[in-house]
């Protein structure tokens, strides 16, 4: 690996200063040779200009070269001339690169509806080319940031045997929300191992189901939302048959610990709840159990404001349409049990009053005997979450 | 009518401090004659103990005298203790009364998971038996409020031809939280008219879902929420047949005369918000549409921050998993187009700064030519909701 990346990427950073200057805004991130190409894409049915070419591109071709993401305009929203102004940014870039326009992938986030400022683009893509190399993981992940606190990026290494390491490189930016618009998530994780692009494709589906899709801030799903994951094999090293399990654990760890910092650093957030539901009648059902608590405005605040407030916890279940019989139910809070049998327990006394002062709060609701099981990471409800989203956008 | 009230119904209120002193927390309806009963509970899994008790009762006659309201304790979560001293308060209000016990619907209100004080009931109870007749609907209204900031009553009278006038009455409490631990929506209707019990419950029941079921403050469904409905036939007037349609037309004003109450009233809420999907595919799906603006806190917090922040309704829409094709949509907001053909209307400009001043804001979200249509009522989502629901309990 060079510069602690894996090999054959190249990273570069420049500002095009498109809703203010003084901060990288434009981040690139560039395979030497062409990667196994993988995205993933916001539910939306409204979706942006760059989610609309990402998921074409990666339609019509199993690989890609590059990806390149503007922080401060969305591009949502915007019709037809927001379709030309996104092909006509990665025709600027490719060429200053001399690559296929094509062999780029977009990703946007910022404000719905405005137009991208073509001349910021102009004015900045070379500086964006030439700088290639030049920048670290750190300030790819600072320059894809909108209101995050800090930038996201996490690395691991897989090694197999004696061959060469694998190296795994992921930046993510959200669930802040986009000046003050909406919660967007981006996020590009790359890898040089040797993999046929629809093993990775699935690896990186099981990964992001295992992480991302495990997270909640505010339970808004925007216009924008897009990962995309590159192999360029430039490691040598082949993944198949059964060295595919070993990449998916640390692609997932990688994916995790992005995920962890998305919530944590969610807007105006004091705290990380891991919701953990065991005992379900089936995963479905887990899942339909942890959104409803991790959703509830009734939660989020208790846990802002420290409360041990499992009257609350115990309700959200009781309306998620999850299967399960009241009487059946141990809510454990911190490690301690708060409620069984159908009534409080007896050993409520002995949360310690420090217990939820801690950022990572633990919550287990075992619902039966079930299979079913479901973890969801929740941020809590906060003033500075309010103050955040209720300023004018001016 | 007498006292303004429906005839043949009398109220009383008692101060039993279940919470604290100093205002009346226990609130009685008798009717002078057996009342055609329904009743209408929360769909969350965890039902308190009156719950139960009010649901079994009316499965067993269809017939009730008397409702028993108590605001302080919910009596959820509370176990068989919690079911038998629902029955013991019912009883021990029923020997004052020289009534059945069985005849009384209970209702609770407060902080889940405490055992009711049966010492406060005993010393109250004689108090309510006495001043039976000596409350107004305000004064019902306001024995059954928690954090409630003003009462919620309405009234309505149905004039048929030259008959007697068939008087309605309603309280309702809520969706304010719970000292602070839940949302609870409780509400009495009661009425005069001579009517068959299963035509007043599918009556009932239809004005509920045009009224109470189509407003939202935070999402939670309690374990408490009842609606109990007596029609006692004092007026003599009958209502069956054609007539059922101008009683359920003046119920269903009742009912939805209180639902916006609750919205206006919901925790920290200064805006009710109109929400209208129209030309949906059917009206499931703009239900769907509704309940994903309604409900989500980014839009909520634009609306408390006066933003016309169009970006982020349309983005709830296109999460809601309703059906429908992006290009189609048009939002108005307040009357104004801001988004249609799937890009900014150039109208956008034209709403009027004042226009989100006003308490209530007109949304209407077109999604097609369907012919599925629904409209509800939502609050903003402010600092003072956190600051309610994020104080410690004690």
């Amino acid at each position: 690996m060079d510069n602690g990346l894996p090999l054959g990427f190249r990273l570069s950073v420049a500002e095009a200063a498109f809703k203010k200057p003084g901060r990288n805004d434009l981040a690139l991130l560039l395979s030497d040779r062409p990667a196994a190409a993988a995205g993933l894409f916001t539910t939306n049915k409204f979706q942006a200009a760059p989610v609309l070419t990402g998921r074409e591109r990666l339609r019509l071709s199993p690989t890609a070269r590059a990806v390149l993401v503007n922080a401060g305009q969305a591009n949502a929203c915007t019709g037809e001339e927001g379709m030309l102004r996104c092909r006509q940014s990665l025709e600027m870039t490719a060429s200053l690169l001399d690559i296929n326009p094509d062999d780029i992938l977009p990703a946007s986030t910022g404000v719905i509806g405005a137009q991208m400022d073509m001349q910021a683009w102009e004015r900045a893509l070379p500086a964006l080319a030439g700088n290639l190399g030049r920048a670290a993981l750190e300030d790819f992940a600072s320059a894809i940031m909108t209101t995050d606190a800090f930038p996201k990026y996490a690395r691991r290494t897989l090694r197999i045997g004696n061959e060469q390491p694998v190296g795994i490189a992921g930046v993510a930016k959200g669930a802040g929300m986009i000046c003050p618009n909406m919660a967007t998530m981006l996020s590009v994780v790359f890898c040089d191992a040797v993999i046929d692009p629809g093993a990775w494709r699935a690896l990186l589906a099981k990964a992001v189901d295992a992480s991302f899709n495990r997270v909640s801030v505010d339970g808004d799903t925007s216009t924008n939302d897009t990962l995309y994951g590159l192999a360029n094999g430039a490691s040598g090293v082949s993944i198949a048959g059964t060295r595919e399990a070993a990449l998916e654990k640390i692609l997932t760890e990688v994916l995790e610990e992005l995920a962890y910092m998305l919530v944590k650093d969610g807007e105006g957030a004091t705290k990380v709840m891991h919701i953990d539901i065991v005992g379900a009648v089936n995963d479905a059902d887990a899942e339909r159990a942890a959104r409803a608590v991790g959703g509830s405005q009734l939660v989020k605040t208790a846990m802002f404001g420290k409360d041990a407030n499992w009257g609350r916890v115990i309700c959200a279940l009781g309306r998620s349409g999850a299967v399960f019989n009241p009487d059946d139910v141990v809510f454990e809070l911190c490690g301690v049990v708060m409620f069984s049998d159908g009534k409080p327990s007896p050993h409520n006394e002995e949360l310690p009053a420090s217990a939820l002062e801690q950022r990572d709060i633990r919550m287990e609701l075992r619902l039966g005997r079930g299979p079913g099981k479901y973890r969801l990471l929740a941020s809590d409800l906060t003033h500075d979450y309010v103050s955040i989203n209720s300023d004018y956008r001016s």
